[in-house]
């Protein structure tokens, strides 16, 4: 099984109570599969400008994701350069240059178009069903966006959530979108726009998942020094979509689990700058921290 | 095996978006017992005025409520109102009138000072200690407090902390008392000022519990039509400890169990005005919710 992530690839400055780190490897693409590689192939789909560094196109490949989606355009790579204060809980966006993302518009390898598990983190909603348009009838597809998105797009945005399985947002996004303050009637109204599950990710509360079938949530896992957040809900979304495109069912079991896996993996994700944490990261410590949390969520 | 819990007895004037209820039967005192009494045997110690409705005085003892060392003082029963808008998530207070609270000064029937598990609801923390005084020592003693106390009467309160075993607050208390952002951390804080145990109270978001041998935390239960959350983390305090109460041990499972309990029979509390849910509430109703809330929380 393999999954295919279309996203940013960016090069991040951020400054956070622990440090400030600049032009570090980042980007919704990059940490979905930084996540992702634990459970299956994962293949991204992306743009990076002539300023992008080899040395991350070298790393990526030595984790083992598929760069062969990854276009390189004339320009600037895009760069985001955020603030966290306080409880690390929402970023301060100081700066964003676009760069080549502006222009951008997925082109994705023939042998790579029957991958039948999609994730398309945040880019424009159009740019999103342009790309799986070009893709067979995958089995599955995931779809996350941002509050820019819900304003600024929000008919082509409510177009692209007929087209995916699960829409994954987080509690601020789903109340905007819906205009629901309370949390489960913001996820029954995301369904009612068509995606069969929605995934809401409530930061360091945890996640909440609603379906017809069945709903669930579990807590975040408690990490005491949160380093850096940037990126927690893609790799979060990374262990998700990864655990369930191995997993033989998508029903209630192997769904609480990849919310588990998903959960533990951002955990690490948080512990260091960028990707620091997840690039040292072995299927090992996953395992040990998911029995940790088990005992820590069950009664 | 009986709880005894200090706190308040009110008259409630609450506004929601689901309607308004002048002069309910409240407070603290009242929603911990409406809750403990499903566990155990209990006893509160409170105060009201003359005003107070003789009806509410019979329905708490129908409820086997134990009123023994329920005071009736001349002046006027503790009221407050209050409104709630948009997610149901905090109080707007209007107007508080303390009425005989303010002079009161609690004592417990010689027959109830050797109850061994005692809770001390939201009160002046002079007067929780007063109280404790009186009791022959208590096996396990909970303590909540509020955001007044730790303004106003912060070194007391700390006196306090150093006599109970287990201090429960909600998020922003943990915060105010600690000045630490991050709950873990906070929890941690407010370990060293002397309970083992430390409760945090994260309303939709569910609870964290921290002492030095094990972690834990479960979200809230799903609630779509919140109505009225006065009282929620006070029912869901009642159902902790009197589960605790019945408990042969106090440790890991035990704990766990309590929480959960709790916050199923706080998630029936604010389906309704002030106790109208928990009054007709039955045990086959939360014993049925815990089965679909370890379904919900569990992977």
């Amino acid at each position: 099984m393999s999954v295919l992530v279309l996203g940013t690839v960016a090069q991040d400055t951020v400054k956070t109570p622990f440090g400030r780190r600049a032009h570090i490897l980042g980007g919704s693409a990059v940490h979905f599969s930084m996540s992702c590689r634990f459970f299956t192939d994962v293949s991204l789909v992306a743009v990076v400008g002539e300023d992008f560094p080899q040395k991350y196109i070298r790393f990526l490949r030595g984790k083992g994701v598929d760069l062969t989606s990854l276009a390189q355009a004339a320009g600037k790579t895009f760069a985001w350069e955020g603030e966290y204060r306080g409880d690390l809980n929402s970023a301060l966006t100081l700066h964003t240059e676009l760069g080549v993302l502006a222009t951008f518009r997925p082109q994705v390898a023939l042998r790579q178009r029957k991958i039948k598990h999609v994730f398309l983190a945040n880019v424009d909603p159009d740019i999103q069903m342009g790309l799986l348009k070009q893709m067979s009838p995958p089995a599955f597809v995931g779809l996350d966006s941002m509050n820019y998105w819900i304003h600024q797009k929000r008919r082509a945005l409510l177009r692209a959530l007929k087209q995916v399985h699960i829409y994954v947002a987080n509690d601020q996004e789903a109340r905007d979108l819906t205009g629901e303050k309370n949390l489960i009637k913001a996820a029954k109204a995301l369904r009612s726009f068509g995606p069969r599950m929605v995934l809401i990710k409530k930061g360091e509360h945890g996640v909440f998942f609603y379906s017809d079938a069945f709903k669930a949530a579990l807590p975040a896992y408690p990490v005491e020094k949160v380093v850096d957040p940037t990126g927690a809900g893609d790799t979060f979304a990374g262990g998700f979509m990864g655990y369930l495109a191995g997993a033989k069912k998508i029903h209630e079991t192997s769904v609480k689990k990849a919310l588990a896996f998903g959960t533990v993996v951002a955990s690490f994700n948080v512990e260091d700058f960028g990707v620091a944490r997840t690039a040292r990261l072995t299927m090992q410590e996953v395992r040990a921290r998911l029995l940790g949390f088990k005992r820590y969520s069950s009664f």
